[in-house]
């Protein structure tokens, strides 16, 4: 391990665990927020909240090659270390965790896990195996860190029911945490993948909000009716002249499963592309 | 716990854990042996074994729904609870673990573990998704126990495989240990299904080992050519009438794949189906 100032970063995958099956010997709780890096407030916001949970608090960063499709953006995904351990450091976290990808799929690597259902709607229909690689390598990092909590953001939505559903089945012994969805100031829900917008794309970006905004509105004033509440949402994405709609959904908030009537607890998601990003967000209803 | 003589008997999935939490906070290791119940010598091996490799040993017996395959003998296993548990006790077994189906698979499970490549060829040719669910099963009861070594037999060759890169893949810290075919006085390999044999069938299917007894041999001698191994093995099979092989087949023994010249450390190995019985057997090389 190298201490850097008040953080102490690790990289390999046996002085990760050794340390992890050290403080668990003192009795000490783990807490755990993994990242793809690129940290924004949204991460922070999970690891501050972390601090809450465990002794110790351990954050990876990992920009996992299995979750990406082959013309997606894993080339292009922002990284930026320094900057990513500083805000870390500030954030209160102990432990920083930079996995190397040829220790974590070393070659002839062909373990998967697959979450069936769950994995198939909304996100699962535009971006095949994305969630085979999300279930994936968090079952890895889970065996490599072992927390106690874990931390994720409510804007990946469709993600964090995926873990919560492997971490039941698989009888992993973590508590997960869903942290609300940070927002910049015209409502934009913080990503990474934001840094991909010009200006006039990043203005245009804010109506994915508006649009999840006005339909929790009619839903509030009494609308159930799921296509009426959609077309709602659409007539925002339409006035901003947002052209490629992957989805705009309303699904149960468990389950995902379709919904023709709305009720409480269910989630509005969308994902739509600007320019070189593709966006996601959702309101629970 | 219910306590029964010299062993412990749990049920419960949460029970379990924290019954294994508690020892490992004591500091003890745990040595595992995941069964399907029907309990003969081989089995006993594996446990007198693992007596030798943690301070309390646990077995468990669960025939596991998600390997049958959908015309399968999941109804008509054997299953001999109070058999088994005096052979756990004899053999030394401090904790028996039987789980309820229920609990293992509740309504709705849908999470699954995959080794892909080693899945595919020999039984995983014969029996789709039986692999899918051996090592769903045993990341389950890896998660519940908690085990610091795990037995299982090498009479299930391929399946002791998958578990090795499970285990390898998913970061798991659990020694697995491959222990030697228990055989009968004719050779027969000691499986739960041989007790769907009729005594004739029975006497038939010792031409099993003697075709791998046969190949090893003319192996030993320095026949190194694959198809002329397997052809000494075709004649016994054939010379005893076993009319339906599945496969019999040399492989690499650590990726399975194939071997057109064979080495030390190849595997063969065979699947063949007498009477009501689907029996497999393999000899390393």
């Amino acid at each position: 391990m190298t201490d850097r100032r008040g953080i102490g970063i690790i990289g390999g995958v046996r002085e990760m665990q050794e340390f992890s099956n050290g403080l668990r010997k003192e009795g000490k709780t783990i807490a755990f927020v993994p990242t793809m890096g690129a940290l924004h407030e949204g991460h922070l916001s999970l690891m501050r909240e972390g601090k809450r949970h465990g002794d110790v608090l351990v954050a990876s960063v990992f920009v996992n090659p299995a979750q990406f499709g082959r013309n997606e953006d894993f080339n292009s995904y922002a990284r930026d270390t320094d900057g990513d351990l500083r805000k870390m450091e500030s954030a209160g976290v102990d432990i920083a965790f930079f996995p190397r990808a040829d220790e974590i799929y070393p070659p002839g690597y062909e373990t998967y896990v697959e979450v069936t259902e769950l994995g198939k709607p909304l996100c699962g229909r535009f971006r095949p195996g994305h969630f085979r690689g999300v279930a994936t390598v968090v079952l890895k990092l889970f065996n490599i860190v072992k927390p106690d909590t874990a931390l994720f953001g409510q804007k990946d939505y469709q993600q964090l029911q995926i873990i919560r559903k492997m971490v039941s089945d698989l009888n992993l012994e973590v508590d997960i945490i869903g942290m609300p969805i940070v927002r910049e100031e015209s409502g934009l829900a913080m990503s990474s993948r934001n840094s991909y917008l010009s200006p006039e794309e990043r203005e245009k970006a804010a109506c994915l909000s508006l649009a999840l905004r006005r339909i929790k509105k009619s839903f509030d004033e009494g609308e159930r009716d799921s296509l009426a509440l959609l077309r709602e949402g659409y007539d925002v994405l339409a006035g901003a002249s947002i052209g490629e709609v992957d989805y705009l959904e309303i699904r149960d908030g468990e389950t995902l499963g379709d919904k023709a009537a709305a009720s409480p607890g269910d989630v509005a998601a969308l994902a739509v592309r600007i320019g070189n990003a593709r966006l996601i967000d959702n309101t629970v209803l």
